[in-house]
């Protein structure tokens, strides 16, 4: 009996990942999302290539000066000098130079007000941040229908403004989390995008932090961002096209179901049929490498 | 004003690390404990070292047999085969070879009986899979009081014991959460240790599963376990003693209070009072890299 198909099959037939048993079945009924080059970046690490959809239905603001930035290459040699094992890895310019304090600030946007034609696919009633969290368009969310306040929810791998302590202040400096999602942050601060493909290569970016007894880590090792573009406006031959799984419709709404109630074998006790929606993968596929688009 | 500043001392002031500005403070509170070195792991990887503590108080036969295999070298030279990004890292010898096969299974050790007598450090009532969660001996831990059990929970850096489809089959194959805690293999698994150092390296081992579209990731290119040794028998030179905070006592409640309650100004509107169990952290320190222990 096999030790490593057995364990993860089961956690596909839970939802976690298609393997090649489970593709045909579920490309009968996945639904792909194309992203919008425009709204799209590329960020080229030493270590690796990261894909980012930006998410200016909820950030307008947000949205539209980070894309300016990356679009006058305002990212390019900047370095993650603040990335804490378990935490976040945050990037940005020099603090205090010319370049940083030319960015203006922005004002958050941090949660937005729903009305009754607001709609999402629910996930979870009772989550411990939220009366119920769920998915629009692709990203987490959560809401509090008795404020009809609604907000994007800090998942591993959602991309945020960093601020400082007064409310309107975030500017360039941006953060990811790495490990455990942070959700205490929620509402609190700017999430306006998230990490669609090379998300390995965030938890692998050099920690700045260290713990008690241990050397300080060199400026010099800092993680430097080689590039960061919109891919729109990346050559042709470069261009990384990613389409992601829709969060709408049956048959996301199917898989969530699934997941929840873990028939498979594996499971000869149940869990409790609750969904963490920070641990729901909507999953992600590479259309080409170089692709015509 | 530090952007990078602000935000980091905020997070810090929450509890989460330790910076030059709180330690002053916090070490005259803090307590740590050692590691026994006969339950502590040293995991030598290609790009770094791990140290695991074991947890023969919860899970004793796993890890009678997990040390015997480590100080029998079993775990040299074998690989971390099915690795997936946001899930586990799993290793562990060629799959149905004779020197799996030579590894007696276990019987399951998911959970145990409480009785009056027996307590933890409480962090949360109604979390979303149990009804309470808390800490004991360091180890994140969640808790059904209505039915007298408690568990180790599927915590990101947990040690636990792979299996197939029936629940007294592991034996020498163990998976690492690198994401989002998978809290729904909670009390069908055998959780019997947790990484408390070098949590980036495990997070940077090589995937193995790939998303639709990418080529498969050949076998050579698998992250290698060079060297699995018990820190007992690691030669003095090389050890790596760690000590970890102590999870019972005044000092780390009164952090859990002041994590829970926000205070710093960074938080403008403060979030709900409840913590995750899985994202507040557990501090290690270096104690020396060289030592006389």
């Amino acid at each position: 009996m096999k030790l490593k198909i057995f364990f993860i099959a089961v956690i596909a037939a839970g939802g976690l990942l298609a393997t090649t048993i489970c593709n045909a079945q579920d490309e009968l009924t996945t639904q792909w999302r194309k992203l919008d080059p425009d709204n799209t970046v590329l960020m080229t690490l030493p270590h690796g290539k990261v894909v980012i959809e930006l998410a200016p239905q909820f950030s307008p603001k947000h949205v539209a000066q980070f894309s300016k930035l990356v679009k006058e290459g305002f990212y390019d040699k900047t370095k993650f000098y603040r990335v804490i094992d378990g935490f976040v890895a945050q990037a940005g310019p020099e603090d205090e130079s010319e370049k940083d304090k030319s960015v203006p600030t922005l004002k958050i946007e941090e949660e937005w007000n729903t009305d009754k034609n607001w709609s999402f696919t629910k996930v979870q009633d009772n989550d411990l941040f939220a009366e119920q969290t769920g998915f629009k368009d692709g990203f987490a969310v959560a809401t509090n229908p008795s404020e009809n306040k609604a907000w994007l929810t800090h998942c591993p791998g959602i991309l945020a403004m960093a601020r400082s302590s007064t409310p309107d202040s975030g500017s360039s400096h941006f953060y990811i989390p790495n490990g455990q999602a942070p959700r205490y942050l929620d509402r609190i601060m700017t999430i306006f995008g998230r990490v669609v493909y090379g998300m390995n290569h965030i938890q692998a970016i050099q920690r700045t932090a260290v713990i008690d007894g241990e050397p300080e880590v060199a400026e010099k090792d800092h993680t430097q961002i080689l590039k960061m573009q919109l891919m729109s406006n990346v050559p042709k031959q470069q261009k990384i096209i990613i389409e992601v799984e829709s969060t709408q419709g049956k048959a996301f709404e199917t898989g969530l179901a699934k997941r929840r109630a873990r028939e498979n074998e594996f499971f000869y006790k149940k869990p409790p049929p609750v969904l963490d929606v920070c641990q729901v993968p909507v999953r992600s596929r590479l259309v080409n490498l170089i692709s015509s688009n």
